[in-house]
């Protein structure tokens, strides 16, 4: 099964005249797709960045594969090679060259959609099949509404923006421009606060709402729950993964970007520039420095200075978090050392006895 | 930008009858709105309880901040404040008459749902729009089905529900009085169990249901998986955060907590008043005494007695797990104290040898 | 509250006659449905497999147990046995007589889905409502779309398939046949690829699909990224457990099983017959061989070997983590011992040198 192949074949020589770079082999061999060097079929363009894959330069059955200047093409077979400094770009041309022509939707809402009579959606605006548009939303110029989503009383999403089927946006919650919101996102869901008073949980309400500045991208089923009051803060260009769970009042920096699955507690205060790892947890009311990164599945339990790396459970910075797994490793033959100390200075402290 | 403020302007003096407590500093100033020390703009009230936060008493532009009676004014400024014991309390009351009103919504079914003949919907409850109530479901009194949700063949909901967009309700599940579901929730997803016959993997039928008791309320995204069969029991008054797993023929005890992105894996048994932490994760067929506090991230691979509070992946008793983590920190340090031992050992031992 | 009984009931005789095995007890007692030991209620078939749930013998209210041959009666009571040497299978089997009978679906479109002139949807599939089916879909024989599912463009469901509810299938995604994916599922959604350049971050075109193959099965809001070109790739027999997220251009193996909450990171390919427990986190770029086991929770930082049991974070070879974690449970009482080492040097170094 291949990628789809829309755009007409081309020769690998095309193909160099397109993305630049120095053919060695068949400059009319016919390309008609793109795909990895270990997927890749006959016809097929494949590129090595990487250099663990190399050996998959001995087996693959791609027509072409682009390398950079220094790589050696392998031995005892004869492939043909665009070579060029940055096999990485040279490759995402081709990709967007032979990739389907991405989706485009009418303006205009669908028959089936629901768009209250006070709302103000721009005629430029795609409204799909069965989205439900409530009193007093604001939707912008070219931005698309998937099928099925809802955005609730008072909502507003800026221009150019992409929401994909099935996304929910609670009442008074505020996107940018040019926001990408996958299929399942849910944006203002209440934050999970609650008093406990005379053997209960007594809800504390929460009439907040979620602000998402212009760039943001969103992952699939992810979850950002709107302020307890005031705002949840996504800022500018902050891309989240699938999965994410971002708590009420929290606030994100400009350009942070967190993987799938990782879950920031309530009011955390999150810098730029911040990577955050997979499946990483946060306590709550905590800050994390501008340009931090956070290790895979870390415990973040406190403060995390400007610029640090921290990993494990619970979070150390970088190089002692090293040192102390890696002590963690040598452990159970420390152990056994301490055992034979022990010997050792029971006999000695015999001796000097005697 | 700012919360809604719906209600109109109030003096500080007006702030302080409501709430109760005594100002200090100009009772004629004009309150608009609610917001957190941090961001907090001329005209809002803000609040300090946790004294983590203290420092920002000489940052806030908040017009009025509402005091212990203990904690000391900012030096070198003069800010309006509000003394009362419970300025948590104080400041929930004016983030009620602040907020904007709860929404509201008008009984009945929107032309747009789909309502099966044989399903008995109360006449005062609200049926959104492209809700879909399947065969033989019966929906009690004041309950909003939001946008989109899903009721499966007879399944029940009671009274004064709130199910917001989104949400699914597989076959024969059960939900009790004043149940909250977040939007995404998926309710009564089969269990995951195969056996594994004749090279592959062959679907153990999940033929049970699940049973929400009163006043449960469950986050976005969060999936309850029905029972193998009987049920999957989430008793009276738990409290469920986003993205929370719960699996088949799990019981949840009443007024237990559980936070974001936590895991309760087959058959365990949670009791009552426990409180499981973000990304918690349990083994299969255990038992979560009454009380217990599972601290986050930890990984619980066997029972927990009552009132107990663990951590630790594996988890321990919080003291012991405690001791471990804290000497874990000590260990790359012991290693080098192991390592000056050796030496000093072999030493004095050659000197007993001569 | 019981599971529905639609069968009638029949006598402890008729069930033994109907799974086989000896009956020790009253054979005219009547049965009228199952349950677990612990929650079964006069009238109700339980079993014992699990032996660590033996205790409960004493106290089921169940009318009959199947117990194997082996199992002690409880002592000091009289209880209604079947015996057999497959208590489960038997119990299986009675839980079909008595589960409600599977739902059915009629064939064809319900009025409300909208389906696209130019989608083949075979008119033994069932659409069910506000279905949104795009242009150039097939849905093949039997298949059954839940209401409010999407189906991308050119997306394809072979035979047989089961999609609950809500479930969201991205463009040109493909499925195969007798695939169950559940409530909330996103097949498809663009994989996180970005590239940081003058200051942002720059969205990399995810420009392939999702292929899943014959007989797989998928939990509630459970996420699997399209390709960055090319594809992701789930293999026959794979079964996927709520709220996993698989990243693009992974490649998952015949019959591997994945639990709850488990991430796999983008291009990790996983071997056949793998199994991945709940909440394991991988980086990317890694081989998982044939038949390993990943256990909870455990960060996966590189390439597992063929039949390989790993666990801990950082993962270690079983037998090695097993160590690993076992020492540090030792660690507090180590360091007490070291530092009495200390002690014992000291003294007798001073001793040797007086």
């Amino acid at each position: 099964m291949m990628p789809h192949a829309d755009h007409r074949p081309m020769t690998a020589r095309e193909a160099a005249d397109l993305v630049g770079g120095k053919l060695e082999g068949d400059p009319s061999i016919l390309l008609s797709g793109v795909a990895g060097l270990r997927e890749a079929e006959a016809g097929q363009v494949a590129y090595l960045e990487d250099p663990r894959y190399a050996p998959l330069l001995a087996t693959t059955r791609a027509s072409l594969v682009i390398l950079a200047p220094g790589v050696p093409s392998p031995k005892g077979r004869s492939i043909n090679v665009l070579r060029t400094e940055r096999p990485g770009a040279a490759f995402s041309r081709l990709v967007e060259v032979f990739a389907p022509p991405p989706l485009r939707f009418a303006p205009g809402a669908h028959p089936s959609a629901l768009v209250a009579s006070s709302a103000k959606v721009h005629p430029s605006a795609s409204i799909q099949a069965h989205a439900v548009i409530e009193d007093g939303v604001e939707v912008g110029e070219r931005t698309v509404v998937g099928a099925g989503c809802y955005l609730g009383r008072e909502s507003r999403v800026g221009n150019d923006g992409l929401l994909y089927p099935r996304v929910t946006i609670r009442e008074r919650c505020r996107l940018g421009d040019r926001v990408i919101l996958h299929s399942g996102v849910v944006i203002g869901a209440d934050g999970f606060g609650y008093e406990f008073a005379e053997g209960r949980y007594v809800k504390v309400p929460q009439v907040g709402f979620v602000q998402v500045d212009d760039d943001v991208e969103i992952g699939a089923n992810s979850t950002v729950d709107r302020g307890r009051f005031g705002r949840t803060w996504i800022q500018r260009g902050v891309k989240i993964d699938n999965l994410v769970q971002i708590a009420h009042n929290v606030v994100i920096g400009e350009n942070t970007a967190i993987a799938a699955q990782a879950g920031i507690s309530g009011s955390v205060q999150i810098g730029r520039m911040v990577r955050v790892a997979g499946q990483v947890g946060t306590v709550g009311h905590i800050t994390i420095g501008d340009g931090a990164t956070l290790m895979a599945q870390s415990g973040i339990h406190r403060d995390v200075a400007k610029g640090a790396t921290v990993f494990g459970y619970p979070a150390q910075e970088q190089s002692e978090a090293m040192r102390t797994y890696g002590a963690l490793r040598r452990l159970p033959q420390m152990i056994e050392r301490v055992r034979k100390l022990e010997k050792q200075v029971a006999e000695a402290l015999k001796r000097l006895a005697s």
